[in-house]
């Protein structure tokens, strides 16, 4: 049967929603990056006030869904659905975070492609006509993840060269079937892709293959190529990730070239900040969208944005089993004016 | 703005989706419990071959999505979307259950609402004209679970009466914007409630209240009464959580009577079985739902069921700082003819 697909990975929407709102809020690491100028909030300490990590990353997440709203001048009262998940167990920081919220919730679960897992169905919901308004939403925490994934902080480890440093932060977006935005027109649905990678210090090793492939699917559905966007945006490969990605994709035939960065190379100086391989996390690619590239996009400086989170969905007890790492990338076009 | 919900929390799909198939796997336990002979498989031990109950619960998630296409004479490149999800940390379950079949993947998280999230999404999509083909799929193990949330099963540690027994077993629906089979004509996306409750085993009591403002927001927004369904089902609240369940329900004007049950104290028989206040897990609703009420829907004998899976969205660290148990329940109006 005929669907919006026919019978490939990408969506093209018949009435592409619109971003009308973004929220971003980072930790004191990310705000001294050279994308700081870009977020709306940038905090003192990994604290901020609480007692614990994971109660920050909730407060992160509770304020950055406050901002969202009160830039479009919108209440929860008008939000139809929240799309939210985390990197936490159960993912605890969206649960506790936006349990005050009163709206139709739907959890996710992506990894750090939560970011664009949730606009891919925000999109569908307000172009299938469910919803006029849906929040997407994720945060990640450097101290939490650290404590949860790998060490503990006050054991003082040492980290690999191709480890990542996960981004403390909180990005969101308000979806709209109506006012003033940038719209979404395209939404590509990845697959689980696991090439063998083990190491949890090598992420975006792991995780290069499943952009390759969401990436070469969205050029295969829609039949754009790399010079139809002013930016190709992965989540958080790091520039590890990252130079894998762009060589793969050269193989495919695909020449991103410069038109092509990384969320988690954008948001630490990598020469200056100790950040080893880049940025990662939930929050690396959500506040880089929801900061710089929403901003970039509404100045006119960028037009067409094709954006790919990726996520490595693998947790402790899989990599102490001896399993692999499999990856999911989703992607989203972003496009100024139709 | 106008949209198929009119400012409620449920959605009234245009073209019905219905559930084409369905499969369910269940552990020994439960093969030995009054709906044994609903289910498609029964292992002979947790472990099923595997070396940990994590591999064990993948292995039971792959069959069980093997089993629903072969019933619908499926394959996986016929399959748009999988949507899927379980309990344990970042929800690996799912992730290396479904890993190697290639189709565009949603991974979801809503603790024991997984089944009901899972449909209320799928069924948007396929309504939304951007699949013709879900699977929905969620799983849950006894063992995983147990060493994951409480206790080390090694330890022999003393079970609360209040305590609930964590399913073994996988269960999924294929959804369809064509075939033969009960249609999905209405789906009520919950709200997080938390009512205080810090007690991990006392889940029911957690959970049943947010049971209860789903079931009122379905009753609200589709005018619809208890007496127009044959069957309301709640997920797992036990027998503890059913019955708060059922006196809240009368307190606000809702006689479920004796048309209300709960998967959780379906799926055991509690005077014979020792699980305490019944079945919990992803698995407890999803396997009563893929197999029991499917098939009594087939039958003739149920003609209009409500079902309402329900979720207690905390962890280990959540209940060790302190916190309260945030819970969520979804509903999904299942109708045999339309």
């Amino acid at each position: 049967m005929a669907n919006k697909r026919n019978g490939s990975q990408t969506v093209k929407f018949d009435n592409p929603p619109r971003i009308i709102s973004t929220g971003s809020i980072v930790g004191p690491k990310e705000g001294q990056g050279p994308l700081r100028l870009y977020f709306d909030e940038i905090i003192d300490d990994e604290m901020w006030g609480e007692k614990s990590w994971e109660k920050a990353e909730s407060k992160i997440m509770r304020e950055t869904f406050a901002r969202i709203l009160k830039k479009a001048a919108r209440s929860p009262k008008d939000i139809n659905y929240i799309i939210a998940g985390d990197l936490l167990n159960q993912c605890i920081a969206a649960n506790y975070g936006i349990r005050e919220s009163d709206v139709p919730f739907f959890g996710i679960f992506g990894a750090c492609s939560t970011m664009a897992e949730s606009m891919n169905i925000g999109a569908m919901l307000i172009d299938g006509g469910f919803a006029d308004y849906v929040v997407c939403i994720t945060s990640s925490h450097f101290c939490s993840a650290e404590k949860q994934f790998r060490f503990p902080l006050e054991l003082g480890t040492q980290r690999t060269p191709t480890a990542q440093w996960t981004v403390t932060g909180s990005g969101g977006v308000l979806l709209s079937s109506d006012g003033t935005g940038p719209f979404i027109t395209h939404a590509t649905t990845g697959k689980i892709v696991d090439m063998g990678v083990k190491d949890a210090n090598n992420m975006g090793a792991a995780m290069a293959p499943a952009a390759v492939d969401t990436l070469i699917a969205h050029f295969r559905d829609t039949g754009f190529l790399p010079e139809d966007y002013d930016l190709i945006v992965t989540g958080d490969l790091g520039y590890v990730g990252k130079n894998i990605c762009q060589e793969l994709m050269m193989k495919h035939g695909y020449d991103l070239s410069e038109r092509y960065n990384d969320c988690g190379v954008m948001i630490y100086d990598l020469k200056k900040q100790d950040a080893h391989a880049g940025g990662s996390g939930c929050g690396c690619s959500a506040t880089v969208l929801a900061g710089y590239i929403y901003e970039e996009i509404n100045k006119g400086n960028l037009n067409n944005v094709l954006f790919v989170a990726t996520g490595a969905l693998f947790s402790p007890t899989s990599v102490q089993q001896g399993e692999s790492i499999p990856a999911i990338a989703h992607a989203i076009r972003i496009q100024r004016i139709l």
